[in-house]
C-alpha cells in the first residue's frame, strides 16, 4: 500500500528526488514536506532468573505460537532500556533490571534494527501479557531451538548463553540477510 | 504541525487508543490504518587516518557552522555499517572500512538513538561533501572541542581517543537528556 497522501495537509504527493537528497522521497507540492521513511528499531532483553530465561510464546502474528524473547518497537520519548524493560512488563508481566548491551542486528529488508539488552528479573514474578499465549522461566538445555520466532532471538540467546559461560559482556553485531529459498 | 491526515487514504485521522495498545495513535476511520510514529537511528563513525580524525564543519541546520563527524539518517534498507560509510562519503567524500561498534546514544526528547562505529580511511583521501562547509584531517590534540556540533558528537569522540589509548573496543551506551537551561 502507498502512501499516496499528504499526513499534514491531505493533498496527493508526489515521488522526486529532493534539491541535495540522493533518493526519491515522497513531497507534497502543496505544503512542501518530504516525507520520509526510515526503519525502525526494534527493543528487547534476554530476562535471567536463577539460571533460567524468560520466554513468550507469541499471542499475535508475525510467528504466532512461536517463542521470543520480550521484545517490539521503541517508542517515541523512550530509551533503549526503558523500552527493553516495557516490552517486557507488557508481554511477560516481569520487572526487570536491563544490564549491558547484549546485541545488535540489523535486518535491512525488514527495515529495522534488533537490539538487545542483558537483563535481571527483579522478583522472579512474571505472568502472561495479551500480547502472549504463554510464559515460562526456562533452564537453558530446555529452550525450544526449533520453535524460536526469529533469528535475531536465537542469535541473542547463543550469545547471551555463550557469554555467561565465559563472563563476557560486550555487544555483539550481525547482519541477518533474507533467507534464499532452495 | 500534526499529522491530521491518513497517508494512505488522504481521509481525516483521529486520535485513540487502538484495542490491546497502551498509547493513543493516529487512526485512520475509512481505511483503519494505525500511523504509529516511532524513532528513528542516526548512525555515524569516527574516521581515523595516520592518528588523525576526519571531521566536518556543517553547512546545513541544524548546528551550520559547528564540526561534527560525520553521520545522518539511517535509510531503509540499509545496515548500520552501510548507513555509516555512506554519510562519511557524502559528508566528506571519504571511502571508509567500518570497524567495531563504539557508542549508542538515546536522545529520548529527540526520538533519536545514534549509533557510532569506528572506522578507517581506506586511502587517505577525503573532500568536503555538499553538506559540509569544510572538512579537516586532525589530531586530537587540535579538536575543537567547543565547537562541537551535538553532544552524542563529543561523547563518541571522547570514548573513540580513550579507547585508542588502553587499545579497549568495546561498545558505550549513554542517555542525554534535554539541557535545562539554569
Amino acid at each position: 500500500m502507498e502512501k499516496r497522501f499528504c499526513s499534514y495537509c491531505g493533498e496527493r504527493t508526489v515521488v522526486q528526488t529532493p534539491p541535495g537528497d540522493t533518493r526519491e522521497r515522497r513531497l507534497c507540492p502543496a505544503c512542501g514536506v518530504v516525507h520520509y521513511e526510515n526503519p525502525n528499531v526494534v527493543v528487547g532483553c534476554v530476562p535471567e532468573h536463577e539460571g533460567r530465561i524468560l520466554l513468550c510464546r507469541r499471542a499475535i502474528e508475525p510467528r504466532r505460537g512461536f517463542w521470543t524473547v520480550p521484545a517490539g518497537f521503541l517508542e517515541n520519548g523512550e530509551t533503549l532500556e526503558a523500552g527493553a524493560a516495557r516490552e517486557c512488563f507488557e508481554e511477560a508481566l516481569a520487572r526487570v533490571t536491563i544490564g549491558t548491551l547484549l546485541a545488535v542486528v540489523n535486518i535491512p529488508e525488514a527495515c529495522q534494527v534488533h537490539v538487545f539488552f542483558r537483563a535481571r528479573l527483579q522478583d522472579g514474578e512474571f505472568g502472561i501479557g495479551v500480547e502472549s499465549q504463554e510464559t515460562m522461566l526456562v533452564e537453558p538445555a530446555a529452550i525450544p531451538w526449533d520453535d524460536i520466532a526469529f533469528r535475531s532471538t536465537t542469535y541473542a540467546l547463543q550469545h547471551y548463553l555463550a557469554d555467561r559461560e565465559t563472563g563476557a559482556s560486550g555487544t555483539h553485531v550481525t547482519t541477518l540477510e533474507r533467507r534464499h529459498p532452495g
